[in-house]
């Protein structure tokens, strides 16, 4: 993008992560990347290698003592995640050792890389643009499926080409637009009022279409939080013993979805859904804490299902009262379950609860316990497949922003208050979406973005 | 090692942690790898490609959809780390996405590595010997930077190279010694038994030199524990913070490190220490719950140094001499710390603390915080930088069994019993050092080696 950028900085950074794991791995972007490494790495091959080599030897310190045995990767510019030179460093998976070689670096001149600075130089250098950008952060933080596949197509460009089609139109329309203002003093129309609008609508209608999809996009990008709640005693940990059966192939922590509360987690339609009890919280009718209520009603309005859990074999008391009038404002989320129904289940209980569906269970015998799965499926479900899903907050602003403007230009339209104005409109929408996809930006904006990816991106 | 071996499953596992990062990496081994790779990924020049390049393009699953954009390393067999055909895969750090490229290639007929397969089959294959395996597991878990040193020198082969040029000496003597049999009835020595003897004590010396260095090697790879113990509200949390001064480049959770009780971390000396609590231990002379005391008294065994806390202010009491009672059977470990001396140091209290070392300090002051470290320092200290220093268990043990087998040599010999029974039990040595590098060994004893490897290992 421009050449002073190229020439800054050469920054450094673990890209992999650092617990766990048999390798660790290094990456130095910028001009001094490879002049350094050829300094300190014992395969003299490395400094004479042409791009997309990579090399086994010894890297080694000012004092020449050995700091390890690595692979080393060189990337020749414009060749690189970066676009500049850049050099992958893989190393034994000790952070004394990462620790030890980034040090090095410092020392001779590079600096730590920001968070999001690799996938920032890659932006200014014009790689990718910045649908593609943010699309790497959501590949990275995807917690389902469908999500990892919305954003391989964004980062393949399939948003950001349908962004540009949308611009070409409006830009051919605004054209066509001040053709007619040249012209109108000769009374020809280049384009009729009818066609812009039908533009416009059309425009809207994908818009539309889009900003729809954010709350699905939301959903898969994070996953479905189920809230677990209920007096103590009627069986939240048997329940979420149930729920929980873990098949997957590989068993770790994912890393930011550990939050407090968050009990365990299971995969349901290749969506990740966590489980949240409110163990932690005194909630109870006599003596209640502001700040045990405040927690509370932060996770009811956060979650995106709540399980009532009580027990159906007795009649519902006070404390089972006071939960469900605190859980009134979320009603539209809560679902009741009665549990202990290998004792009992009393038919009388059923007229306090209101016209939210009532799941009968056990979670000791695991009697029904498919019928909660089933409730949370019908909430991935709920989401239609479209083609594109946004799950970028900052994508979706700008585009309801530009449905705003594009409201506004079909209004200056059926007023017909002139055709220079709908073009100012119009030329605002194609600014908007420029800036989805990075062609207008400013520092502070782009610094924001960046700042949210994890160091190493 | 054997062509059978190479020829076995493709074993696939990822080898950098799950946890954080933007970039996870996954190391296929074996015959299939490259064939499979070559099936879905997206980038055609890799399958005709020599050794030691890497590609960028896309791999995809067997209905052609996309599963990531990553970077491919291709290994020709020998030049890999197993000496198999090995491809290495970069994909974006997303648990979802390693999993569903290793899912890819199970349903493809690889398996998941075992812990520690990867280096297996390098030994298996002769990349490397079973020192040198074992020192890259040592690597990894490494919690300082001479044990890092140590690890790399036997990985480079060092300690290997000692136990080679032992042997040969012991070779070369138990054949002048078998001479000698054979020349015995014409009464020539060919070798003394003065000459054997010198070569007996020199050996047994470096190997006493090796057995020596094992506390330091276990305490170097494995970092300080310090336990801080003392009633309640003698200021122990207030003592954590002064002592915990942070200024790594990186701050991570060091896997494996983090167990019960391990309050924080820091580096002195670059050695990492482990400050543990006794808060999770109900230890009070009234309430006193069995498990409580053999939890206290296993970390009072287990940990390196104890520091036993107590406002120096106010007399000793109940609880501060049930507690030192308590202590008198590790009291060669511990040390006495009286804290808040910004109110009074009262010189009564001395009387009961021993000939052990008391410190004065004041963590709310931080007066006097050093006096700890340097406590900390002197067990670091203690330790000689040795040429080689041992710090695994098993060969340790084999190390201990020569050195027994020497001596029964050693007295044969002076007893005169008969070269015969001197060579029989130098042979005993010569095996023990072969089992030390892996050249003697059998198939349950290998599985125990890497079974304590890590996954990706």
């Amino acid at each position: 993008m421009n050449e002073d950028y190229l020439s800054k900085d050469t920054i450094i950074a673990p890209i992999s992560g650092l617990s766990g794991g048999s390798v660790h791995l290094i990456r130095i972007s910028g001009t001094k990347a490879v002049e350094i490494t050829s300094r300190f790495f014992s395969n003299s091959r490395f400094s004479r290698a042409e791009k997309n080599r990579f090399f086994y030897g010894q890297l080694v310190n000012e004092q020449n003592e050995p700091l390890d045995d690595v692979i080393v990767l060189l990337y020749r510019k414009p060749h690189s995640y970066t676009g500049e030179d850049v050099v992958e460093i893989s190393c034994h998976g000790n952070i004394l050792i990462t620790e030890q070689i980034i040090e090095l670096y410092l020392r001779q001149g590079c600096r730590l890389a920001q968070p999001g600075e690799f996938t920032k130089r890659a932006f200014m250098n014009g790689r990718i643009d910045l649908v593609q950008a943010e699309s790497i952060a959501s590949l990275i933080s995807a917690r389902s499926e469908k999500a990892l596949k919305n954003a391989i197509q964004q980062l393949e460009g399939k948003f950001s080409l349908e962004i540009k089609e949308i611009k070409q139109d409006l830009i051919q329309s605004i054209s066509l637009l001040e053709l007619n203002l040249d012209f109108a003093e000769e009374d020809i129309e280049v384009i009729e009022d009818q066609q812009v609008l039908k533009l416009i609508d059309k425009i809207m209608n994908k818009i539309e279409r889009y900003l729809n999809s954010y709350q699905q996009g939301k959903l898969l990008l994070n996953g479905v939080q189920v809230l677990i709640t209920g007096k103590p005693n009627v069986g939240k940990s048997s329940l979420m013993n149930a729920l929980l059966e873990k098949d997957r192939v590989l068993v770790s922590d994912i890393p930011g979805t550990t939050r407090d509360f968050v009990h365990d987690e299971i995969y349901l339609e290749n969506v990740l859904v966590k489980f949240i009890d409110t163990a932690g919280i005194r909630i109870s009718d006599d003596k209640l804490e502001k700040e045990g209520i405040k927690r509370a009603e932060k996770l009811f309005s956060d979650v995106d299902l709540i399980l009532f859990l009580f027990d159906a074999s007795q009649p519902l008391d006070d404390e089972d009262f006071y939960l469900i009038k605190k859980l009134k404002d979320f009603k539209e989320k809560v679902i009741f379950v009665g549990n202990k129904i290998d004792l009992n289940f009393l038919e009388e209980n059923k007229q306090y609860l209101g016209e939210r569906p009532l799941l009968k269970i056990s979670a000791k015998n695991r009697t029904n316990i498919e019928s909660i799965k089933n409730q949370i499926k019908k909430i991935i479900q709920k989401t239609d497949t479209q083609q594109v899903i946004i799950s970028n907050e900052r994508q979706y602003g700008l585009l309801k922003k530009a449905r705003e403007e594009l409201k506004r230009a079909k209004n200056t339209l059926t007023q017909k208050t002139g055709h220079e104005f709908v073009a100012m409109e119009l030329r605002e929408v194609v600014d908007l979406l420029s800036e989805i996809t990075g062609e207008i930006t400013n520092e502070d904006i782009l610094n924001n973005i960046f700042a949210n990816f994890c160091i190493g991106k």
